[in-house]
């Protein structure tokens, strides 16, 4: 048995600040004691290995629960593996993962999983579980819900954008949402009326608008928000949660507000690039733009103060990346002279807990939600807590020192994600992960990446820990 | 020249309340002159027809802008034709009715029109006029529109409901609010997710769940509010005037008064059937519900009191009957045991002005609400002012001397509809249109009918003359 | 008998534009008929005086329902006596006023009516009434308001602002409500907290902070909106109607339309110069921002398309002047050093009609609701219709022929209102009353001054027309 | 030094469930190590004294942050003295309670304070702390707030109602909110318009309603949403937080939920009483209605509901017990022939924590939701974390055994609470606590009281953890 002792940080999670030291057995946290209390000096007496924090926090590793490592779009792949990406967000001081399982148009949800898995499997550095995409509702694949919720696979994922490709229609959510209803599996919904998207973009292509900035103009918020609208209403009629993703409107926000304070099982996730970009990214010259193209898009700035303040209230309940990494160079720029063929999605799983630490910094939210936006929230309503999110005896050691004063500037030339631009290059933050812990193991330690592919291992989860 | 003047009675328009004498020259309306006045003195020293209105209202004709004579559904045809259903409105003051030409999927639109003229030429008793129901959007139907706003079919009818008979998907929806964004032409919509709900009415009947109450219980509440939602959206993202059919729902007036607090170009129809019956008459024993199956269904009594509110503070603008009579025997029947087969209907174009008359007398509105709602606005909404819907000079003829204190019942035994029961039977009402003229022919007197197939006219239309 | 005959002409009423000839006989108008008529060409034979309106409108005669002649404030008097305003109020179109008389605190009601009964008395140009304001809500005084609301006075202000001055407290203002509620009464409100106002007011001047602008930083949007607020629910808890006089800010407006969505009796006004100034005009240099001293203050400029929205959709009723001028020098300088003790108002009784025809002329509102937020609504809502307010056989024969084209600039220089200076100056308008009759004589016509200091009556009043 | 061990129970605090053994040095909570664990077996040999919690929760002791003993009301004083009020806490699993220091009209906030400091000073069985009431807020209360704050009085209460005793005006208001706004206070608010109330009271006593019913009638709801209103208005201007103390009606929750989703340091408290009972219990025979007369009232049952979604979206944060006993024999009846003359106040410092837990047991909230918002919120809120309301390393030693199936009746012949009667008489609940410990001293075990007067010490606060 190894146990590893942490000592002289502040053990922040997304309920306490604590002044305490944590004990490590193996792969699990088990015990924490007062600093300077007998009981943490015994520890430091008893020959564990000791990693000091002083000066530094000791969080949870961070939870991202919206990831896209390898994913097909549009003829190409995202550029991360399961293991550059995981690597990458290890770096970042994020400790799980959860991806996407697609399940192909006329093949079985089971068959995405177990391709997925044989992604993953031996690749990553830190742990990952999946969700599941589902392309095809139908008898057949609605049945599989029952039993990959079973096994852990617990969520899953609907499109109402993207016709031809992952959309679904109304009557299939619905469907969808009854199964979810009766087997504990949780919504999530993207929210764009891609029906009516589809429509503008043709106009915009026809009538010469091709710039990845129509991209922006063409994916409108009032599109957003009704989509948003409307899965709300199909899951009041299924009477099932919904977790809505890349929340980028304030219109959207608001259909979320009304319906929270209604208190109904919804649920509302954003991303860092709808924090802190906006349409002039995507009107940057030189194609420059399709570096910043995602669905959905980013909005006008005045959109980001609708975000915070959501995160406050608590109208958006966690902050993912949506990492979905595609090259400038060979990928983004299939889409020159047409906007709708840049591979939709952005680098980030390494700049997330950073960038929040930010917010931090700059008095958006405090530290607490920090850790409860990144970490708690995403482990608990995907099923995860209390293994991962926070720290507490019997929780998976996933842990983070973390330098909050240490100041860096994000950028490619020192990122490790597998990309050749990042999205918020040239942006100073103070704050950096200098241990991370993955189940007890250091991975990364002063700069320096001491984990393994094949360390990270696969969590089933149990069903969203949220509802009321 | 034929001069008719009509002394004696209290003159009710929207605006106005006057004790007033009017003087009609051949088909319209010429002059009004204080009662008493020299003026009017001398008008009926003139040796004109006289109409004696002492202690009546005279009032507008009623405009009933949305019925469904002969209309085509399920294989059977709504059981009033031009002829019977014009004669039934002038029964009940209604002097001009605004039914529904159908494009028919593969069609034309034009096509649609023709025959709907075809139907009417040569049978109505009142003047009449079309919107058209686009039922396959594509790029030559868009092309149609502009005409035919020219020659006076301003408004066109969507459905987001029926799939596979008039649905039209989201993209169709939005090509064709943009056109009519661009050629004037007013969006009228048929508010009900139709893909959803047809989910549930297979699930309904999977389950045995046949009868016509069920009809009630699927195309439930939610899904007219997500629908009138997404209408709104849509429009908005058009920059496209909206018009709600046939609303029932509170959860819907809500969706419209969130638009029209932002000052859109939103508005609302509900139907009498709406504001007095309720799910208690779909559940009629012996598939008495069938009577009363019409879509949007009828709701829960607690719905009433927020239609009525919102005729009020106008987040309801006009009552029209959607009048779509099928025969208990012979037509509703085709449903039993399936009440998905039930022709959707209901007749009530003769009985809409009493039982709004009725609400006057119990206080719920207002005389001159009861003429704006009935005459007036559904006059300016579809283009049809000031020849229709008030009395002023230069107004067409169309006229009331409704008795406000004469007493009724409701009742399929003295109807003048061509159906084999009342969906109002038994119900008492004060108030009846005693003498009705149409373009200055008395149609209507002492419960006698005085007027002719062939006389109504088709009056082509402006467009809407309330957009903001 | 004196007839008179407007010929060629637009008839433009809240409700209706029609091309038609008016016949006015004495001092009513008894009869309307089309243009072109046989009737029309009958009534231009028969030697009736004619006015020709040809190109020009034919509306009523403006309604300003908020007007504080000779009124005492702070040591001084409003500029205007009555014979001056009532007279200013004419060129401007205005045909009617409704006054304020004052209770002063330990006097009878009837007492400030008789006073101010006796300065209009032989001194008017237009017709008149009178609201009553209490200062001094006890048993004495609501018993008085039975008596007056039966004699014409059906309508009382109470103040929430002017602690000390005109100030009810919330015991006196439900008190008062109750017994509107019982007696028809409306209750009007000037809703600002100005017992907290009272606080920023005494804290600004110790600050030293006692330009005028300072006026408008104290007196809050949201001490505003919250008084309205409050308002509301007394009226709630009383069962009566409320009327909100000049409304500034746009939070206050969201707190009326949540009320008037419930279908609640409650109506706002408000006043051209916080549709066309701003806070900018407070701040002018050289003390110049005391011209736009007046409570409510004029708020930020982005308040302004919440009204102008809000008198689209109703939520906003009436705009009235609250005229109640100050000349610059020798009365708004007795705040020189310390606005509190700046008169509070402004003059524009004459300009009311012309502005907010170019908000017609500039696509804000269209003309029939120029007519009736300026006239048909103020007529209603305080019992003068159908007497003032539109045009319709048996009302008085209050008309303007409006020159839609005619273009004039606002000028001190230039105005009949007895102040010396403007708060409109140098603002440009299209569109002026050329010809004014005030119960059938022509007082105004191509810009002379024809009427007669005692031709105005006063209009003992029903009470209001818009309850539900 | 003393060391105790807590074995074998779930550990529930607001944020996490956890199969952990706690470690007590003296008075604090030195350490949690996992269930089994090497580390907690260690312990367990180590001599420590044991509780074995094994099928029981161990949570935090609860927080009153609302409790009035001793309290001179009408002529009376609260029946609860702090002796007899802390150790039915105890009994109860409260552990600590915030009292109201009331400063008197002339008098200072000093003065006060050191009143209820001598009160409590030996005599408390659990910690305490005080907020202090300001009844007479001038220049040199305002001055003295912000040495309190330092001393650790953090909060000041205001009164909306109660004209003449406690009430402030709304000037007196902001002056002590722009106060707090300064030096850190939280302004605690009473929000119910008294003055319009005393107006309603003295009518109904006029026309002889005097029974306890109607001290419900007249207070009415919309009166305290009113006032919840105003009070974040007044808030808002001054730039300050606010707690709204004893949230009872929809209508003010309302009000709540539409500022708290603006983002604004608003927040809400309720009580058990309005929870579990309503108007029906005012209307109680033979004057039984005065055990359940309080201010803010008993409402109409359907606002449970309104109050328990609340409690689950936050807008409301706290339930307080407002605890406020009086006798029914000899204090209650005072009010005999004339409510308004009844003590204001009911018991319940003892129950809360049971009836909360009940409301888990029936589905309404989670375990850990239970501890938040009677252990966790409360003492963030004022400024006692983490010494109270979490179980952490260096918390204090507040804890709770309980008995999660311990099923009992609510009663005046068992209960500890020094008053004649019990607001919830006959209630069955299931839920216990067993151990009660505070600072490490078990004052309650298995229906034992093995505490004393005195052990309990006031805690200065430090400002609110919650504002952003």
């Amino acid at each position: 048995m190894t146990r590893t002792l942490i000592t002289g940080g502040l053990v922040v999670t997304a309920a306490e600040e604590t002044e305490a030291d944590v004990l490590i057995e193996d792969e699990k946290v088990v015990a924490l004691a007062l600093r300077g209390s007998d009981e943490a000096q015994a520890w430091a007496r008893s020959g564990a290995r000791t990693i000091d924090a002083t000066g530094h926090y000791v969080v949870p590793g961070g939870v991202d629960p919206h990831t896209h490592m390898e994913m097909p779009f549009g003829g190409t792949y995202a550029s991360d593996t399961f293991e550059t990406g995981t690597r990458a967000a290890a770096w970042g001081g994020t400790t799980t993962i959860v991806d996407f399982a697609i399940q192909r148009p006329g093949e079985s949800v089971r068959a995405g999983v177990e391709t997925w898995m044989g992604k993953a499997d031996g690749n990553c550095a830190v742990d990952y579980s999946f969700h599941s995409i589902l392309s095809d509702v139908n008898e057949s694949s609605l049945k599989e819900m029952d039993t990959l919720v079973d096994e852990g696979i617990t969520s899953f994922k609907l499109f109402m954008a993207y016709p031809g490709v992952f959309y679904s229609d109304d009557g299939q959510i619905l469907r969808a949402m009854q199964r979810g209803a009766s087997n504990g599996a949780l919504t999530m919904m993207h929210a764009e009326n891609g029906i009516a998207i589809d429509v503008l973009v043709e106009q915009a292509l026809a009538e010469g608008r091709t710039d990845p900035r129509y991209h922006g103009e063409v994916r409108k918020a009032l599109l957003e928000s009704e989509a948003t609208h409307r899965a709300i209403q199909l899951a009041r009629v299924a009477g099932s949660p919904l977790y809505v993703v890349h929340v980028s409107a304030q219109e959207a926000v608001e259909e979320l507000a009304r319906a929270r304070g209604k208190g109904l099982n919804v649920f509302g996730e954003t991303c860092p690039q709808y924090l802190f970009l906006d349409v002039d990214n995507l009107a940057e010259p030189d194609f420059g733009g399709a570096k910043y193209v995602c669905s959905t898009p980013l909005r006008p700035k005045e959109h980001q103060e609708h975000l915070w303040r959501a995160l406050r209230t608590n109208d958006l309940s966690v902050v993912s990346t949506d990492h979905c990494p595609f090259c400038f160079t060979g990928q983004k720029d299939l889409g020159k002279g047409d906007f709708s063929k840049i591979p939709n999605g952005m680098p980030g799983v390494e700049n997330r807990m950073d960038l929040l630490h930010q917010a931090v910094v700059e008095g958006r939210i405090n530290r607490r939600r920090w850790i409860e936006i990144a970490c708690a929230t995403p482990s608990r309503m995907f099923g995860l807590y209390p293994k991962k999110g926070t720290i507490a005896p019997g929780a998976d050691a996933d842990l983070v020192v973390y330098d909050p004063s240490a100041r860096h500037t994000i950028s490619a030339e020192t990122h490790h994600m597998n990309v050749d631009y990042s999205a918020y290059e040239g942006i100073g933050v103070t704050g950096k992960a200098r241990t991370v812990l993955s189940r007890g193991r250091v991975v990364i330690d002063d700069d320096t990446y001491l984990g393994a592919a094949g360390h990270g291992r696969f969590v089933p989860r149990s069903t969203c820990q949220y509802l009321v």
